[in-house]
């Protein structure tokens, strides 16, 4: 929860800064509760895979996607028909799950080759390669298997299947990582660059927000706006994740620093430099913020996330 | 194709061996099709991952899990409110791409280290590790997308996922395969090796027929005789392996024979010997073909792939 101190920008908020101490709080300990209890029971066969799949789900992660979530689900007009905080908190967790096994399949030999993750050893340092590989590919699947079961009308459930899978298959998240694999020692324009991340991150994180919308019953029309922020912030993520790389140390990162440069990888500081780096971030959340201006308050958590994503230091 | 020659045993069968024939090339006619269609476009990025994933998918396999949709949907009294051919064939190639997935995650070197799959260089062989492991994520992913997508009501669809997704998580699929890598060198009893097949082989091939029958309608006491079918065959399957690892050379097996006695692998040829081994595999054709009493001819196709199953050469 250390990793998870909130950002100090106020502007354009009503929410005050305790409130939104708060307000993360509330929602980690609501997060960490969903994903403990969806979760498979690690004294149930095989103990020693379900135990790896806590490991690496409670490996202490910012949880920015479930947090994305709650704060889109605070759109709504009224209840959805059939939606609980419950819906919201499985929902939540499903995402965060789904992330959780792309770092662990990310981690593995053949990909980064990262020993540490979060200041942790990675789940196949802590376990081995087979069952690093396995605790992905389960956590997948146990993401689409808690949205199936969610207590909500099957509609929505499907409706929020096909978000998490488009998002997060071949033309998603997947689809991103290998050409992020295909693109070391290559020169990427800045626009090739923007595209690997918007599917890498930016995919799951819009996804986040929109199956929040689909908790909301937001229309369609709502829904084109959040994609512009989730867009927005996804890019900023992933400009600031290239600054932090070149500007922090290890311990700070709890990952291993300087990995990307020499990796001869194309990141967004070795594009354009740091400071300019810096100014496309400050432009992004800008972006964030402005894509929000038709909602009230009630968008204020979804503002200081694009505020803490763009402003981390960690 | 050449794979897939339909078994001679005609007992307690309408069909005749022509009948079979060209009941298994229609419908792998079909299956091939869907996949194709199903599957992403190659032209579009990531290329290399999608002509990968096209690789693994149609390197030759024998579409059981396909065939068992199609032949537990023949089981309908009518045709299902919402649900077309199309909406089966889909069905089956979602099946076949979570199967694929598995088995290309199976072939990597930090599980089997398997260089040949049906005879062809296995993907992470044909393409790299980095890109194997991503295709099966992909396909994993793919599977879920294209039953989101399918034509037919929200809750069928609702209820497929939930299926697929029970059927090959860590209770499931993945779990039997995460007991199967502990269990090299370890002397499991009968009911523990029969426990991990049900989960590796038994459950994904299970859910074929269930998933058929939520397609065709059927009640859960109907549904219930077909888990007892399923089961049966499942373990046949592996029985049948098992055999074929230990009495057939590498070129006919289109993979490496005597692998899992050379790797300490407990089989039920090991456990049971050869001989028990293959009373075994007629008993589990038996109690197949009986949980299928209740049905008419209807149910020939099923009768078929049990028989195919149990007494197949490779």
């Amino acid at each position: 929860m250390s990793q998870t101190s909130p950002p100090t920008s106020q502007s354009n908020l009503s929410h005050s800064s305790d409130e939104w101490s708060s307000w993360v709080s509330t929602h980690l300990l609501r997060i960490e509760s969903a994903l403990n209890q969806a979760l498979p029971v690690t004294s149930v066969k095989p103990e020693r895979l379900h135990s790896a799949m806590a490991y690496a789900v409670n490996a202490g992660g910012k949880r920015i996607r479930p947090l994305l979530v709650y704060a889109a689900y605070e759109l709504k007009d009224q209840v959805t028909q059939g939606v609980t905080d419950t819906t919201v908190d499985q929902t939540a967790a499903a995402l965060e799950m789904l992330h959780t096994y792309s770092l662990v399949h990310d981690d593995l030999p053949a990909m980064d080759n990262d020993d540490l993750r979060r200041g942790k050893p990675t789940t196949h340092k802590a376990y081995d390669e087979a069952t690093a590989l396995l605790v992905g590919d389960a956590l997948q699947t146990q993401a689409f298997e808690v949205l199936a079961n969610l207590d909500a009308p099957a509609q929505i459930r499907i409706d929020l299947v096909k978000e998490l899978a488009s998002a997060s298959g071949s033309t998603g998240m997947a689809g991103g990582q290998a050409i992020d694999l295909q693109s070391v020692g290559i020169a990427l324009n800045r626009a090739e660059l923007e595209q690997m991340h918007r599917m890498k991150t930016g995919a799951l994180l819009a996804a986040c927000v929109r199956m929040g919308a689909i908790l909301a019953g937001l229309t369609d029309q709502q829904k084109k706006s959040l994609d512009q922020y989730a867009q927005a912030i996804g890019l900023g993520f992933q400009v600031v994740d290239d600054i932090l790389d070149v500007t922090q140390d290890s311990q700070v990162l709890g990952k291993t620093a300087g990995k990307d440069a020499d990796a001869d990888k194309p990141t967004f500081v070795s594009l354009m430099g740091l400071e300019n780096a810096q100014t496309f971030a400050n432009d992004l959340n800008d972006q964030a913020l402005k894509a929000l201006d038709a909602w009230g308050k009630e968008a204020d958590s979804l503002r200081q996330i694009a505020n803490w994503v763009t402003s981390r230091k960690h």
